[in-house]
Parts: structure tokens; C-alpha cells; sequence
């Protein structure tokens, strides 16, 4: 397994003992060296081995977060942040060890202010538990990257999903974080006003930083109307190319499309046998409006004759819930109706997003790949984002199969940054795609490099993530 | 005149000597001493005086830019960008003299990608130009400040306006830049995805960095769909109180209103005066909604029953262009019809945001400030986003109307930050408000410094802006 590319970071094993010995006597049993737990929280879907920390405290509030990395900057000890690991790029291994600091027990809704639209968390709430808080209000948080992952990793991640097409992203939805800094002080990046010209925006300099700049203890989160009606469906295409033409006129039209989710014909077959389901086993889109209900009848409407126009269809909608929630309940069981497409195999997820207009050719191009490099991969794809996901379905006991990964998974990093993307449109860097994002923005991310060292010169902050400090 | 709390920037006499030297040699008549030039390329609408650059620049290339910034480094000069001169808190302002580098002559419209709804130009287009531009692709691009500005400077001092509600900021629609850092070299930010994971967030800490960070050379910018059909109208509150409310209950029900902009009696009466119209003189809401015919109209109808419940209204709406170009050229006269109401004043703007639940709170007490301060100062808002000015309008020759109106400013900063809100929602910091900054963030702006000391370590960009680097 080539790990080139992947940064070494080395043991302070003097440090490491110390700190060890400060936080056992200071927590107590609410930090853990057990082999258990340590690999727990410290993984990776990627090729990368599992990195475990040497330790694990269960932080409870931002002034444990605080001391905890006061003790592990006095001593330049790694600290590296976990929600609920559900990250895909090993952002919560520890290649140098150092402790893990984890905040699922911060885990408070500390204010909803309804009139606002926003509110107030910890940063191990979960997204699920906060839309479940805030079911009486009308009001719900709409980023759903399918895991239930915790607010605080999902902010510094920058994550997505399948609705960013009409909400945005933790980018646009993140109004302010508290964060602790390399050098133990917290710091508040943002008042509570919807707009601010006010100095350099470090809440967006946070929020997909990975952990590398400090650790989010609340954030403060736009929140939306649940809509008065929704309505959704799945429409068949004759080829991704139609599929992907689809997209961009629904987009291009102003239709405020809530969620249109491609997925490819072996995508299809899989979620037809996993969720046994009979849907067309060819390019699929996944749809869903949000509105009055007038509006959503009408925006179906005018899909459904976008679809007409370019050999598709039928698009059969819905508005009642059940129906929705079936097709939708099939859309996030992808993954598991990838792995049973081949019983035993690891599945690896890649994460391209490119403009729009070139989203079907690097569909076609990845698919032909994925037949010349004889692999098993499953499409889905955020598209009215350009962002797809390829699952490569491994089996790890096949040393050259993992190796014609590596090579395919490469190629469509490349091919994504060859039409102006990026190799990664919602599961971040972590520590696969650093040679990837020098590829893609070049010396720009020397200026990356030289912000981390500003804000975190010892470089305790989830080292050996994003990019190597050597340069 | 208060200039506590402004940075002063030490002249390097010797340095910028050497600088005029070379760059009257290498650019000729576009590099120009002349004082006329000059006093046009630094000034301010606040107290402080204009401070003139030492020579201007007239920029046609990003490798002129890149070059004039590596002489200035090489002899540690200030360089400072100049887009149209419309930012309203000094930014332009030179004080500690140095180079204005122009970049009106950098205004080609470099690409447009329709199909993905963006384009990218330099940053001398101005937002009318592209409009224009654009006028037949079926796209527009949003965001109005009210000026006809530079996109480049729009994007550096995180601008919005009359549509940010629905549309966002130039914090939500600029894609990627180019910039040309402290060091001369140029970089660019991201590529041309929606949605990218691909390290730190450097276009949204380029964006609003007030030319502190680096020299915008171009802009990748999202585009939006001409809507099918627009409507709006005024709509006459009892109360400031009742107008804010129906914000709120219009923003909490989910109606994508384009436009809501609150003005308050005093502005109604300049703009009757001004535009010989004869809208009610309390305040009003001025309303715009975008979408398909039903759309518009089930908006308005939404919102005139929302106006009723609260005592306001009658809410008349039309679809008729002529009739909304009429109202929206009479809030954009806004300005000129404040300062009818006082000839021969000077106005001052200020650019509170506050949470929209305190809305109503912050402009009553601020309204009764005004009435104690025996202060001419009409109110208009861009209350969807909690967002208003107070245009202050100022005898120069009045020194204790000058000192009240600076004690009037310093409370109404103070109240907003109070209310969990910004001193600045859209202008910026620039040279007047970093007191301000310090009271919203407090030791955040110690983390603005390093990352500044980090990428300017000569401090050459814009010194003397957002904040002072003694700390």
C-alpha cells in the first residue's frame, strides 16, 4: 500500500508519558488508555492503518477542552478532536499519537432563538438530536451528510450533502464557532448577526480546518422553516448524460430544487436488491421539492417536463410521506446496497465535485475507468452540486485490486482538477489528498501552511492532516 | 475631531522615494504624482481627513500588480487597492502613504459559464457593468451595495445591500480569487466546484480583508437566474416595532422575499420630498419578491395578510416594471433625498447589524439617541438581514453637533454589540471602527493580527486598516 504522500509526524514519547501521567490524575476514569477505546478513536476508511492515540479524554465542558490543551501545548503533545468518527479521510488518526479529545458528551442545545433562525450547540450534538430538539419549533437544521455525525465534525469538515443544493453547506450554514486555540485560549469568531463586515472571517477559516487551527466547543447554526409541503420522486434517464443535462437546466431555470441525487445503473441495481425496490436499473435522479404546496406541485411539474424533453421519465411524484421516506430511506441505504453488491469487500468512497456543465463527462470518463481498471463501484452523486462519490468495493486480500484502486482513484482526483474541481467537494483532505491538493491549488496552499503556523507554531493541532508542514 | 483609536502608519520617506523612482521609470504615464490624482485616490466619509497615496497606478495586468507590490516589498512601502472609491470607512486612505494601485483599467468580463452559473472577471468590473454584460444570457449577478462598485472591492470589504436576504453576501457568492499576496506572488483560492472541502477557506479570508491580506486580481462570482416574474411595493407600518415584526414573521414563514428594506418616518419624508411621491410618513417596508407569476403573487398576498394581522398595510403590490423601478430608485435615492433634508450637511453613515429578534429594540432606542442628541439623522434598513444605517447629518462647521454625533456613533455601536450584534454589517472596519472590533471580538482579533503578521509580515497591505498590529 503506497503511503507516499502521507506525512510522518514524530513521537514525543517524553511528552507523551507526562501528559499521560497529568491527565490520568486529573480525570480520572473519564480518560481512557485502554486498547479499546484508542482505536476507537483512531481510524480511517482510507487505505491508511488505523493510528490510535496514546489517550482519550472524554471532555465535559470548553474550560476542559481548554486545559487539556494547555497540558498537551506545554509538553507539544498532538491533540486531536473526535465527534463521533464517522470522518472518511482519518481525520481522528493520530500519527504521531497525542490525545484524543472527545466531545460527545457536550452534547447540549444551549439556545434556540426561533425568531432568529438559529441556534446554539455543543459540539457533540448530532444533527439528528438537534432536529429531534427542535421538532415543536418549525424549524429544522437541513445539512444531512446521510452519517449522523456531530455538529462540531461536521463544521470542521465542511460537510454537505444531499440538499446543499438549496441550503448550502456547513460553510454557509456555520454563523459563528467558540473554539479553543493552539494556545489553550477561547476565542468567539462572530456575534449573532446574520451579516458581518467585521475584520477577517475566522469562522470560515474554522470551519473546514479539520482540527488544525483549534477545537470548536459551540456553534452557533442557521436554522430553516420546515416547508409547508414537500414533494419528491425518482426519475429514470436513458444515459448520465441526460441525467446530468437535467440537472443543469433545473438549476439554470431557478427551479429551487431541494435535493436531486444521481445515481448510476449499478447504484440502481444495488439499492433495487438491498431495499428490494423495482426502480429502472439505470441513471436514476433522486428528487425532492420544498414549498407551499402549490409551489412544490409546480415545481414537479416543470422538472418533469425538463425530464420529458430529454428522453426521460417518467417522473412520478409525490407528496405523501411515506412514499417519500421510502425512496429516500433507499437513497441512504446506498452505501449499504453498495456493500452487499459484493459480500466482504471494504468499501472506499471517493469525493470529486466539478462544475455542473462538465459533471457528465467525468461520470462517463470515471465509468469507463471503472471498467478498464476491472473494478466494482457504485455512483452516487450530490449532482445539482457536481459532487459525486465513486464506492470502490475492495476486497483487501487482493493486493493487486487494491493497487488498481490506488491507480483509479488517482486518475479521477486528477480528472476532477484537469475541469476546474477539486478532489474533495464535502469529506475534506484528512491525511489521503494532501499530494492532491497541492495539485489543485499549487502555492496557494503554502499561504494554508503559513496561517497554521501562525496560529499553532508548535503544531499540536491534529498534525499530519491537510498538508505536511515541511513544505 | 476624535482620532484616537486610528492607527497611525510611520512614513518610510526614504523607501517611498526609491519606489517613485522606479515606478515613474518603468510605468510613465500611468503612474501619477499629480496631487489631484492623488487626494482622489484617499479619502473617507467618516471624520477622518483624506490622507493621500504617494503615487497612483493605473494597473492593466496581474503581473503589474504583482510587480508594483515586489517593489514596494522589496523597499517596504505601503500598497493600497483602489477599485471606484465607494467604500465609505477610509479603506482607500493612505496613512502612511505609500502607492495606490488603481484597478478601474483591470475591467474585462473574462468568462461567463452559463451553464454553471458563475463567471469570472477582473476586479474593476463594476456590478452594473456585469449586469449589463450579462443582460442576455439570462443571468444576473445580485448583490447591490447601492453603489455602482468594483466587484473586486465589493468582494474586499464583504459587501451586500438591498438583496443580501435572499441572495447572500459577496461572502456567499464569490467562488475563488486570484490575489497577489504580500510576497508578489499570485495565487488563486480554490477552483471552480460549488462546493469544495479542499483545505482552508483562503477566498472567504481574502473576502472582506479590506485589501489587508492581498490585491484581488480577479473573481470567480456565482450568477443566479433572472427570476420569471418580480413583485413589489411599500407597505406602511403603524410603528417601527410593527414593521420589524412582520420581518420577522415574513422571514419565519419561509417567504423567499428578495428585498425588505425598512424606512423609518424621517427617511419617508426625504424621499416624498426628494422624489415628489406621497408614501405615508411613518415607516415603511419596501418589499420585492422573485419567482414564477403564482409565485410572486402567493408572496405578496402572504405578505399583505402578514401586514394586516399587525396593523399595517395597506400592502399595495403590482408586477408592473415601471411602477417597481419607480419605488426602488426612490429607496436608492435614499441617500440624496437625506441629504436634501439638510443642505449643505455632510452625511455619515453607520452600518449596525443586530439579530433580527432585536431589530425593533435597537432602532427605537436609537431613534429616541437621536431625538436626545438633537441629531438630523434619517434610518434605512435592510431589515430581512437586521441590518441598518443611520445617515447622520452633519453642520462641519457645528464642532459640538461633530462631537455629538461621534458620541451618538460610539452608543450606537456599543448597543448593538450589546445586543449580541455588529458595528458593522456591510462597510467594513477600515480605519474608524477598530475600537469597535475590539469590543465585539476581543481576543479573536488577536488571532486577525497573527494570520496578518503571518501573510504581510512587512505589513506593506493596507496598513492602518481593521486593526492596529501593536495589538
Amino acid at each position: 500500500m503506497a503511503l507516499e504522500g502521507i506525512e510522518k509526524v514524530a513521537r514525543n514519547e517524553a511528552g507523551i508519558e507526562a501528559v499521560l501521567g497529568i491527565l490520568r490524575q486529573r480525570y480520572g476514569e473519564r480518560f481512557h488508555t485502554g486498547q479499546a477505546i484508542r482505536e476507537q478513536h483512531g481510524h480511517t476508511t482510507t487505505y491508511i492503518p488505523g493510528q490510535a492515540p496514546d489517550g482519550v479524554l472524554f471532555a465535559e465542558a470548553a474550560e476542559e477542552v481548554q486545559e487539556a490543551v494547555r497540558i498537551c501545548a506545554d509538553h507539544s503533545v498532538p491533540v486531536i478532536p473526535f465527534g463521533t468518527g464517522s470522518s472518511l479521510e482519518g481525520h481522528v488518526n493520530a500519527p504521531g499519537g497525542g490525545i484524543s479529545v472527545d466531545l460527545s458528551r457536550m452534547n447540549k442545545v444551549l439556545a434556540v432563538h426561533a425568531e432568529d433562525l438559529d441556534c446554539t450547540v455543543e459540539p457533540g450534538v448530532t444533527r439528528t438530536q438537534l432536529n429531534d430538539y427542535l421538532r415543536d419549533t418549525g424549524l429544522f437544521f437541513p445539512i444531512d451528510p446521510g452519517a449522523d455525525a456531530s455538529l462540531g465534525g461536521m463544521a470542521s469538515t465542511r460537510a454537505s450533502g444531499t440538499n446543499a443544493v438549496r441550503y448550502g453547506t456547513m460553510r454557509e450554514n456555520v454563523m459563528s464557532v467558540s473554539a479553543v486555540m493552539a494556545d489553550g485560549r477561547l476565542i468567539n469568531t462572530a456575534k449573532r448577526a446574520r451579516k458581518t463586515s467585521a475584520g477577517y472571517d475566522l469562522t470560515r477559516l474554522l470551519v473546514g480546518s479539520e482540527g488544525t487551527l483549534g477545537i470548536i466547543t459551540s456553534l452557533t447554526l442557521k436554522l430553516h422553516g420546515i416547508p409547508q409541503a414537500v414533494s419528491g420522486g425518482v426519475c429514470p434517464f436513458p444515459t448520465v448524460d441526460a441525467a446530468c443535462n437535467a440537472v443543469i437546466m433545473t438549476v439554470q431555470m431557478g427551479i429551487p430544487v431541494a435535493r436531486i441525487e444521481l445515481i448510476n445503473g449499478l447504484g440502481m441495481k444495488g439499492i433495487n436488491a438491498y431495499s428490494k425496490l423495482d426502480y429502472p436499473e439505470g441513471p436514476c435522479l433522486f428528487l425532492e421539492f420544498h414549498g407551499s404546496e402549490s409551489g412544490v406541485a409546480e415545481q414537479a411539474e416543470m422538472f418533469g417536463e425538463i425530464a420529458d424533453e430529454l428522453g426521460g421519465g417518467p417522473f412520478n411524484w409525490t407528496t405523501v410521506a411515506e412514499e417519500r421516506n421510502k425512496l429516500w430511506k433507499a437513497r441512504h441505504d446506498a452505501y449499504w446496497a453498495g456493500l452487499a453488491l459484493r459480500p466482504g469487500a471494504k468499501a472506499l468512497s471517493t469525493d470529486v465535485c466539478v462544475p455542473i456543465s462538465r459533471l457528465a463527462d467525468c461520470i462517463s470518463e470515471t465509468e469507463a475507468d471503472i471498467a478498464e481498471m476491472k473494478l466494482v463501484a457504485p455512483i452516487v452523486g450530490h449532482a445539482g452540486d457536481g459532487n459525486f462519490h465513486v464506492m470502490v468495493l475492495m476486497d483487501m486480500a487482493d493486493a493487486d485490486e487494491i493497487a488498481r484502486t490506488e491507480e483509479f482513484v488517482a486518475r479521477l482526483n486528477m480528472r476532477a482538477i484537469a475541469m476546474d474541481g477539486t478532489c474533495t467537494g464535502e469529506h475534506g483532505i484528512g491525511q489521503g489528498k494532501m499530494q492532491y491538493l497541492t495539485h489543485e491549488l499549487g502555492s496557494a496552499v503554502d499561504y494554508m501552511r503559513a496561517v497554521k503556523q501562525a496560529l499553532d507554531p508548535k503544531c499540536i493541532m491534529n498534525p499530519g492532516k491537510i498538508f505536511a508542514m515541511k513544505g
